[in-house]
């Protein structure tokens, strides 16, 4: 691994341990319990404020705006719609985590319209990043019908027309932006067995934004951070109930060292790593 | 315990493991996540899609359709209305889980008037299943005033009505068809510390609904899972929270020779066991 | 620790567990789930009823209502806007927690109008009872920016003009009423790192409500439970998932032995403790 990467990624880690930044969560119902306890667990400091004056008052006090689709409806529609132009003028950085796009007609649309918004990051999976960049996704929902390499061209297209850095998730997960892209192939199919871990990620990489030097460096911080501490808690457990509450306590606990001993990716010849020469 | 019928119990648990069905929840906000997990540990694959619009357009994709009216509101009504005929219009099964009803005016005149779109699946308690029937149920809300026993006759009485097969859980659950009754004593008190289980079971009983082969044969199946699931956890702990994980895990842990040795039922005189001759 | 106020505690406790008083929570959707299992754990029977109408009905049917501000919603605020009043008329006690109220616009102007019902008691961290008794607080949400010490002015003032009995909540939490003054030292950071815990200590005081002879002791009695159940959890585990689950089975787990050997209160000479001659 390319040890500024890492010492860029501990960085990132300790950052959130020391200054807590605060992440306004409008996420979805299945989710919002297990998202909140993630962000405490890894130093952040969750809140969900849903009402719409409120939401546009509260983004811009945050630190960061995750915005996810999952149960989208008309009040957090109207929600959203005023808390990410409040984050973008107080210049908090927002993350879309764009579920199911493709495969439902309200949340694809409206994904359409935010995403003029210029989000910093965008998290899905393959359906869903090529959903968004137009192609068919072939999903049916949360699950994702494609592998997610299927999706970097896709990812590609998006970062060009949106300026948004792309995190695209599955067995191997993968960061795009302008300049650069990593492969990282850290986690466990536990969990994919947990509900919420996917939302959950997009949590963790708006409180990596609130920190970190670039959006590339805060999604790939995001990747391994989870993706390690999955291998950790599925040493602990093999099956979902115990995994999840072992995640917690892994995304917590992981240090430095096994961040360094564990964290595999691989950067594309597009660029240096983070941390490098620019 | 019949062996056609154990052998039918597992080929439902194995086909949810290999086929991973779509199920579309519509439950209440206490227990969206916890409900998730539980079709994630047995394999099943859980959406919450509650926009009206979209909750119509996802019911017709998905396996199966849970109803749940613990945190009933209008927005929620409105995609009810729309996504049970969307189910029935596309040939999937739908289960009732009528909370409280009987209890509170505003969900027993919904669950009067959705009850003739035929559910496939009746679950509820004693009290909700008297409610339902016309007669004084005696809950104050999820609690069950009343023995599952007392509800049988008021289940004969909505089999004869709606056409569903009745599943009235409490210390024994009690399946009821047109041709058929099964007692199920499997089970623990500790059942009762966890919210959501009730709830969760209709999730599970929708899940069995995709893949199995009856609705009889679906609820028996759900109420031996999640019992015998149960009776594994109380040995890991005697205590509410680790319970609850331990009950996850057993959900994803038990395998057919645990259901053989531990499933405990009996037939009632009015039919065959499924697997049986007719 | 004064033996009498031990007893009483223990007396509320050894109510709960046998009386399983139901509580009516109008919560925010971060931890509907959490609240809930907290309330099991204790031996109390949580009910989230939300329709506005349902929502009149159920109040005056439960044993207490918490009406929790966290996500407040139009929904929501005529649902509480209803409840409230048929807690009342139903001699039912109700508590208010005044999440993040002085940092944002709706829920501080709720707050004002609702707080003119008279809650039996409020609980807050310093910032919300600054804020709730017009100064500025100094929060930014769910934290609280200010030592509870520092509030203790602005509670007795509260005291003074609502009736309400007051639970400020920190590293020391305060119980203040209209003749008395404890304040508990029990407790653990990691009930800091999970979420919900502090609107679950909400919920534990309706409950406590629902039996205790006086709200003050109601409100000594949720503070010491929550605090000690922290402690033992403590010294189960180091790290925020399983610690929660410990603190569950120790709400549920924790005696009259241990609550008389770790409860940690010094009441102020302002009056006699519970139990004592008056």
């Amino acid at each position: 691994m390319p040890d500024s990467t890492l010492t860029a990624i501990h960085a990132v880690m300790a950052r959130i341990r020391s200054q807590h930044p605060l992440i306004h969560c409008l996420t979805n119902n299945v989710v919002k319990g297990f998202t909140a306890n993630v962000l405490l667990a890894i130093g952040a400091a969750p809140a969900m404020v849903e009402h719409p004056e409120e939401a546009r008052e509260f983004a811009a006090m945050a630190d960061a705006l995750l915005i996810n689709l999952g149960t989208l409806d008309e009040s957090q529609m109207t929600a959203m719609r005023r808390a990410i132009p409040s984050a973008l003028t107080a210049g908090k950085p927002w993350v879309l985590d764009p579920v199911a796009v493709g495969a439902l007609g309200v949340r694809t649309r409206f994904a359409e319209e935010i995403i003029a918004h210029r989000p910093t990051v965008i998290r899905g999976n393959a359906s869903e990043i090529l959903a968004l960049a137009g192609e068919s996704g072939g999903g049916r929902g949360v699950d994702s019908g494609r592998d997610s390499q299927a999706a970097r061209t896709a990812a590609r297209a998006l970062v060009a027309k949106t300026g948004a850095t792309l995190l695209v998730t599955g067995a191997v997960d993968y960061v795009v932006d302008s300049s650069r892209e990593f492969a990282i192939s850290n986690g466990h199919p536990l969990l994919t067995r947990v509900t919420g871990v996917g939302c959950a990620m997009g949590a963790i990489n708006a409180a990596c934004l609130a920190v970190a030097d670039s959006p590339g460096l805060a999604s790939v911080a995001t990747a391994v951070w989870l993706g390690v501490a999955g291998e950790l808690a599925a040493k602990k457990s093999p099956h979902p109930g115990s995994f999840q509450i072992a995640l917690l306590d892994a995304l917590d606990a992981v240090d430095e060292a096994t961040i360094r001993s564990l964290a595999r990716f691989v950067e594309s010849p597009r660029g240096p790593g983070f941390g490098g020469a620019a």
